[in-house]
């Protein structure tokens, strides 16, 4: 197959993704959803910061989940146990979601009018990066464990995200890992780009990233919930 | 685009691909090159690994690189620090190397006859599985911090392998990270994988992966160096 017959097979698929992603985008204005893109390598704790970010946030935002990767429902399992619904994707030999399978689990889960959701991408630094889902934004979570230079290793993601959470801090003292070589890398790829430093497991950083959260969800006509 | 043409399109690729990485296999065969394609997920530690281990193998095994990635020459700039000759193919937005990449990369590298090559893939745990390059193995790196689960959830790239490093071992006292576990879930996965614990950093494990290289390489015909 010519490079060229590839090309254009690749921007057919994209074309057809963008029109299912402004179909969902539509569809979260309308029900003013607030939807984030999660997007990492595999095993950066994505599922872990999005169980302690729904903990923090479940008395104030409602949030529901979709979960996507090749195999397995075990983090929607996890996300379940937060009290939060959650709906599982397999995708089998792909190695992202795209908007057309979101928009068939959106469909099924049916998330509140005025609540967040969460999508939580197959974890892959490259394809994801292409495929627009309808989010309001793109986030990246790199692992201080996988390296400084990731951002210019995998720079399309960067440049795709608005938010990029540098996770696991608490390993710092065990690694050698330079946060200030790290972000400098990253805003290189993308000056735009906002970053928090966050552990899952400590807790450390994750009032910022709520109360971001809820500024974001806030501008896009989220409703935090009313105090009972 | 219906979904079968885009089977049938993937099919194309593949089988395309599969020619090149049978003309690679025999190139190989004939100059008694054993070839290793290293797969994981980005920052999983493969370049420190590569670099510890030709460090420890060159007296005694000539090495030369193949690093994919999809932007920067870091890699094999890092390489060739050790004196082993590496060649950087940067994949753009490709999220793999392929069998024809990998073609072109040696004939400009031009491994000796009875040396090794490694190809460092580009960090991806989803769509390397499926990209023959003509290697005698995939060797999978898992990193301690990734999580015990991955073998489940990208279960296509541990079925590939034949081995698998478990990489970051002295990060083991600070991560609540489950060996037993892991290599379990490697195992359901596929009961013929072997694997080895590992260090880059403190070089635990890597005796017994030179050790495995060595013995691996002279089934194939690579000899090891004549000591001076």
């Amino acid at each position: 197959m010519s490079q060229e017959r590839i090309v254009r097979i690749e921007r057919d698929i994209l074309s057809k993704n963008n029109a299912f992603a402004r179909e969902n985008r539509a569809g979260f204005a309308r029900d003013r959803i607030f939807a984030l893109n999660f997007v990492s390598s595999p095993g950066s704790g994505k599922t872990s910061l999005l169980v302690k970010t729904i903990e923090a946030l479940k008395s104030r935002l409602e949030v529901s989940v979709i979960e996507g990767d090749q195999q397995t429902s075990n983090d929607a399992e996890r996300i379940r146990a937060t009290g939060a619904r959650a709906i599982q994707i397999n995708t089998g030999k792909g190695c992202h979601l795209d908007a057309h399978m979101v928009g068939h689990a959106v469909e099924t889960l049916a998330p509140a009018p005025g609540s967040a959701l969460f999508i939580e991408n197959v974890g892959n630094l490259v394809c994801p990066a292409a495929f627009d889902l309808g989010e309001a934004h793109k986030v990246v979570v790199l692992s201080v464990t996988e390296g400084e230079d990731k951002p210019l290793k995998y720079p399309d993601m960067f440049a795709a995200a608005d938010l990029m959470l540098l996770n696991k801090a608490d390993l710092l003292p065990h690694l050698d890992f330079d946060v200030g070589a790290c972000l400098a890398n990253a805003l290189r790829v993308n000056p735009r780009l906002q970053t928090l430093t966050v552990s899952a497991r400590t807790g450390e950083g994750l009032a910022a990233f709520v109360a971001w959260i809820e500024a974001s969800a806030a501008r896009a006509g989220a409703a935090a919930k009313l105090p009972a």
